[in-house]
């Protein structure tokens, strides 16, 4: 037979190489595309902004910052964004003793997640992208919209179905829209009351800033909801509830009877506090940046049940900003689909966004109270294990801030006394509470909180002077002075998220 | 020789054909990556969304439509989102005689070109990108402030190395920030007088509605600039500039000496107006929507000469909406950053950006003032050609709108006259204007212009009915009665821009 000799056996060979190659080549054309869509399908004019996307996403920052595609360049490649007390082209140099800073709610603590979803949250748009005003509905994206609904009714955090939708650049944003939405136009006559807006103390001091800022001739700030309980006109009265509340995480309800009750739910979700009940206010806010963590899109919304609340909320949109850019609508679908599609996989467990980040402030709050526990310095607010409807089981506390108290008799200004211990935070005052309180950020990166619990360790650790005695629950009373809230250019005057 | 057998001519035949396969393997492998960065890079976890933004890129609308990442879904596909007269599922059936919509500035006309730059303008970004609060300074990009400011240099248009920068969601939001951070604090004692804001009709009709709407206790709207020309007080007025205005493109400058002017420089672009001079007012506005046209991205640009205004405008950016997204600041740096590109390389000539928009809405322009010359019955604003810096030559008008008067006597309503005609415009009572004239954008899709002119065609062939007479020239004197502005759900209420 023929296949005995040795040119035979080269041609059966090298006919293997060549089938081998084949094989190889038809690998690489198929991989090269997206096999679920169209298998012919190869990239063309995306090839360049992807390889732009992951050569910057591979610059090595040493964990300890990033590098982003609107980085400034050096050499030609967006430089590291170093976290804190770092420093150097990859962040690896750690500063000695350097200054904490546990002053904003940025929540960066779910950063590591979305590195690990980053195949299904990415988007790629280019020029032609809705350069358009219109987009859906009143300058909003009807998929986005159907999303957020869908996003509540996984959670159960909110009842979505009787009620309108807006979009704000952040609760920020909508916030005052919504005050203003509630308040009279003062230019009619006859002209209505104007509207008192108060909160309960301690309360989120942008009420109070913002309020005062956009200075609306409906409207005048007029502080603690405690001062008008028994108000003989409660509708008169704008009440901003935050529940669960900034600074200590306490499930709020609306104290003013019958008053018009605005209900800033941006950290009702797992991560931050049991689900006990689905909400059901008339005007209930969300922010993406509490919950996603996505804080530079400035996205929120807001629920609404009044038709001409609705109407006046979407003028005010149109009127301040004509809407929310809608590439962070695209990107904010994206987001919130891979939340819903996680949920809906991995419900409660490994994968799912909520107990990812319900696990990572857990264990945050369980290393701060042992902490603060070691010494009679200072103590935290209360919370206890509850029963969360989203887990169906009793979860333990996993607060957005810790509201730390000063008690030993000296340390009037808790935030003064943190701050000479390197420890940035905002005082109890900006907050109309008592200095001897201040707020400490739980939510940003682990090189924060590490800082944070290292600089705060040698806080609790300190013996108590001579002079000092412990602390004279009396003077707990006396409200000190308020400091004023200065605006300005310098960052600590944003510092209120 | 063995060379002459049959069986290694075979072997010839499959070696060459092994090395011609291996060569193809190669080919493929490299053609995976990214030449200029680094030959080895393959893409990895961008591939899904480069492939489903081609996807959808690629969907057919019949050029009258287009697909969007973010369309709502058929069948797993977003839909074809139509121009107006067109439906369909590719967008192919065209209604007979249906409306033609020249109410808004919606600046469509520039998609193409963006269409044909996909490459350079496509931006990929994946769910940890910036998300925090914090980027550049004051929420503001420094890369992006630096290329907003190399592309005016490169047109020539405004002054602003001595200048600060502040980014809003849109001129929009940035118009009541400046008039607000112009305007005193009247909760401060002594109060200062409280400021008059005020525009010269015609003007934009957004700065009565919004000032009104926004109601801030320090400022209140007073009507036509042209009232207060010799008020012995001018700082007490704010005077809204809008150069070239809107709606007649007439390059404009404060008329009430010493008043504080603020100067809307929206459509001061290449495109819409010759370059006369470099602009350098104490307070300038400039758009993305405009200018690039991405109305949907919702940018804008203050350039600010006084430190303490440009302190109060941060503040009421952070305060209204804590900035603007950091995607939409990452998207209009690459945006900006291709047309600065295309004017090195091509300045005047096909490619450039400017010379795009210019010869679109210049072709136009021509189309209808050739249209409208056919009979008595309409006129337009007079424009001349001039010479342009930009472009180093004389150019011709290319206005953004028509400002169409309606010249028949019994034609009061001009906007009603050509609302009978199956033409939506803005009245010219909008502007504080006479009701014989009515704004027609010209500046939408090529769709819409076609469709505007077909039906103008029908209106300027008409003859005039024999009780009608020529418009008696005086009646241009009397006021209409102003129409209010409504607020509310429908589209109209934000046809303003």
């Amino acid at each position: 037979m023929e296949s005995s000799k040795p040119g035979n056996t080269k041609l059966w060979l090298l006919a293997f190489f060549f089938v081998s190659s084949m094989v190889v080549n038809v690998y690489f054309y198929y991989n090269n595309s997206f096999s679920l869509a169209s298998p012919f399908l190869r990239l063309s004019w995306t090839t360049k902004a992807a390889t732009e996307a992951e050569i910057v996403a591979a610059i090595d920052c040493s964990e300890h910052g990033r590098a982003y595609l609107d980085g400034v360049p050096v050499n030609g490649v967006p430089m590291c964004e170093c976290h804190n007390c770092y420093s150097g082209p990859s962040c690896s140099v750690l500063a000695s003793n350097c200054t904490a800073d546990a002053t904003t709610g940025d929540a960066m603590f779910l950063e590591k997640y979305w590195l690990h979803h980053r195949i299904n949250t990415a988007v790629l748009e280019s020029g032609w992208h809705r350069m358009s005003y219109f987009i859906g509905h009143n300058f909003m994206s009807d998929e986005l919209d159907k999303h957020i609904r869908l996003l509540h009714k996984a959670v159960g955090n909110a009842k979505v179905d009787d009620k309108f939708l807006v979009f704000g650049n952040g609760v920020t944003q909508l916030l005052n829209g919504v005050i203003i939405s509630l308040s009279p136009n003062v230019t009619a006559t006859p002209a209505a009351p104007i509207k008192k807006v108060v909160a309960y103390v301690p309360y989120y001091p942008v009420f109070k800033s913002q309020t005062k800022f956009f200075n609306f001739r409906g409207y005048e700030w007029k502080g603690n909801a405690s001062d008008y309980v028994n108000a003989p006109n409660p509708k008169d009265y704008i009440e901003l509830v935050t529940s669960p509340n900034n600074p200590e995480g306490l499930l709020r309800k609306s104290i003013i009877k019958g008053s018009l009750a605005v209900y800033d739910h941006a950290t009702y979700w797992p991560h931050y506090t049991p689900i006990k009940y689905t909400s059901d206010e008339d005007i209930m806010l969300f922010a993406l940046s509490k919950y996603s963590g996505h804080s530079g899109s400035r996205f929120g919304w807001a629920f609404v049940r009044d038709k001409a609340v609705y109407d006046k909320l979407t003028t005010y949109m149109a009127t301040n900003s004509e809407g929310v850019s809608r590439e962070t609508q695209l990107r904010t679908l994206k987001i919130i689909k891979e939340i819903v599609l996680q949920i809906n996989q991995h419900k409660g467990t490994v994968g799912d966004f909520n107990e990812y980040g319900y696990t990572t402030l857990r264990n945050r709050w369980i290393k701060l109270t042992n902490l603060v526990a070691q010494s009679n310095r200072f103590s935290l607010q209360k919370l206890s294990p509850e029963y969360c409807n989203y887990f169906k089981r009793v979860r333990d506390p996993s607060p957005t801030y810790g509201w730390l108290k000063c008690e030993w008799k000296q340390d009037t200004d808790c935030s003064a006394v943190l701050q000479n211990g390197n420890i940035l935070t905002q005082s109890g005052v900006r907050f109309e509470a008592s200095s001897r309180y201040a707020r400490l950020s739980l939510i940003k990166t682990q090189d924060d909180f590490n800082q944070l619990m290292e600089r705060l360790s040698i806080l609790v650790k300190a013996k108590q002077t001579s002079a000092s005695e412990e602390y004279n629950y009396e003077m707990d009373r006396e409200r000190s002075i308020e400091r004023p809230f200065i605006y300005g250019g310098d960052q600590g005057s944003y510092g209120s998220f």
